[in-house]
């Protein structure tokens, strides 16, 4: 079991202490982009004129809208990863299916190959036959 | 181009009108979600005796853990796809180089078969010469 951390992050100035799960590493990098955020948004003279409430709404509905973007991204690239899914397979199909072609045709070669040369072989051996009884 | 919207969503019981680019039906997905967050914090006895303050940073932070969350699925969904695509690369090879040789077989049986009637015609010419030698 994963042990408790109680970890300081440091948001907009202020100083909490979380109590959780995850790795300091990893509430940081939260920390700092919630941070970048606050940031971003100060740099505005609309958000300067805004109450404590409304900045935080806006606050939460950008991050909020980072989260269904790229989880609009995350559908678009798993059916990507299916439409692929369904090309290998396809392929795999398509190798068999050319594998066993050339086994046959392999097979069919030998088959060939040995008639050819009992053919040779008798031609010879009629040939002989035919040298003998001229002369 | 696209225009620009006046959308009034309700967010934690208060009504915002946001001015954007994006459709109202985004836009309310994006505020229920946030709705569904604040109503799952106010189910937990801590958050009640926490400030606005402390518990907007709370929100904050969980939406963008589900944030960070999602953004490495992305990660393991694209690792995922580029190994796929390199096993489509590998099988389209595997797949040019059966080809390649199911045509080379094709081509030596037709040339075996070619061989092998002009071998079946040389053996009965020779044999009806034989044939008309012994009379």
């Amino acid at each position: 079991m994963k042990k408790m951390n109680d970890i300081e992050v440091i948001i907009n100035n202020k100083r909490y202490t979380l109590r959780g799960y995850e790795s300091e590493e990893y509430l940081q990098k939260v920390a700092s982009y919630i941070n970048n955020k606050h940031a971003e948004f100060k740099k505005q003279d609309f958000y300067r004129m805004l109450d404590a409430e409304t900045r935080n709404v806006l606050l939460e509905i950008n991050i909020a809208d980072d989260y269904f973007k790229i989880k609009n991204q995350v559908k678009e690239i798993e059916n990507e990863n299916d439409s692929k899914s369904n090309e290998i397979f396809d392929l795999k199909h398509e190798l068999i299916s050319v594998h066993s072609k050339l086994e046959t045709a392999t097979r069919d070669l030998e088959t060939y190959k040995t008639e050819l040369n009992e053919a040779q072989k008798t031609i010879i051996r009629l040939e002989t036959e035919l040298l003998e009884k001229k002369r």
